[in-house]
């Protein structure tokens, strides 16, 4: 099973950092990363209920970047889903999905939850590796942040079930894949202005099978091999 | 499909009426039943945001037997579960279980909150037709209230099954795809001892990220262009 580690983007209300917090120990979730978040008082602690050491022991980051660094998966969540299959930032996980691809999945896996008022930007979106909309009705689609975990955290929760094969997921080896992909469009002469959805959209296929180690050293040998024989030609 | 109706207990809070309000909307559930309520203002507005309606056409009763009257199943929530056969009280369904039970059935259902720092009397819990308890951790089961309908409402709005997301897969598309990475296998003299389980393995990670149309088409591009530079150049 994966570490995982939730991330709030500039909360504003800190009651919804206290719900959060509770939410999270419910399902056996302790670690807390916050960025740029509002105060925190009164107000959080009396959300948090039996969850306050959650609150105490979050993490502070002044960027996103920061907050992520060290995580080997993430995941974003956005209440906007689309039918349109060009809008890859938009190809969206269902909490069951996503809950099922974490299964014998080893590393830390951060879930990221965005603004109040905005959810994530696009710019944050495009760093995650997978992205999660929760199924809901058409009328009025948006929920409050902390329901929105309780759903997510719930289906991990009854995912843990049964252990089966295990699989490592590496954000190192996430990254280099991405470089060498990136380095093939560039020596395919790829149009610029497709570049970086084509890009993004190559992170999200990857997020969707979720690698395992072998995977991704055979893909990189792959990417590798043609670059090589690329540069051999141009010579 | 049945008609589902909300009763919450007591409530004490007004943030949280407001909240489980917003979530039945989120759900399309839009009977809500107050039990002796605390008094509404602006802080259940507040936290009701785009439900208020709801909360403006709760009905209101002084006693659980008058807001249950004219349903015809019922359902309470516990935090609390056994397993203990003689508690048959505490025979309790999960949220799952109870919205596969719901499958094709017509009526007035009412799923009933009890009381936030109480939950629901035993004499109270006796009027049900069923228990629901959401599996959580031992080390803090208890949930907010908002949070357990969350994820009951989540998972009957899942059970509906109608408003799922349509990706088409192709299996023509699948074909070209493989056929292109053989080619540039070939291209870049790719072991030949290796190239069947690398085969393999690219359609194992195309078949769990589910491609769309046109992530098929744009991978399919980048591979063309690939091959296509190979081949010029080596003219």
């Amino acid at each position: 099973m994966p570490k995982y580690k939730v991330i709030l983007a500039e909360p504003k209300f800190q009651g919804n950092i206290g719900a959060m917090a509770r939410v999270m120990k419910n399902f056996g979730i302790k670690n807390l990363i916050l960025v740029k978040p509002c105060e925190i008082g009164d107000d959080c602690y009396r959300r948090a209920m039996h969850a306050k050491d959650v609150v105490e022991n979050a993490e502070c980051h002044e960027t996103l970047d920061a907050a992520i660094k060290d995580l080997d998966y993430i995941v974003g969540t956005s209440g906007i889903d689309t039918k349109s299959d060009k809008k890859h930032l938009r190809k969206n996980l269902s909490p069951k999905e996503f809950a099922s691809k974490m299964e014998g999945i080893t590393g830390n896996v951060g879930i990221i939850f965005g603004r109040e008022n905005y959810g994530l930007y696009n710019t944050e979106l495009e760093k995650c590796d997978a992205v999660i909309t929760i199924p809901a009705s058409r009328e009025y689609p948006i929920l409050n942040i902390s329901h929105s975990a309780s759903i997510i955290f719930y289906e991990l929760f009854c995912a843990q079930g049964d252990e089966k094969e295990i699989r490592e997921v590496s954000g190192m080896e996430r990254d280099k894949l991405l470089d060498h992909f990136e380095s093939l469009l560039d020596a395919v002469s790829y149009p610029e202005h497709k570049k970086k959805k084509t890009m993004v959209m190559f992170q999200r296929i990857l997020g969707r099978a979720v690698l395992s180690k072998w995977e991704f050293h055979t893909l990189m040998g792959v990417f590798s091999r043609t670059l090589n024989t690329l540069s051999r030609k141009s010579i």
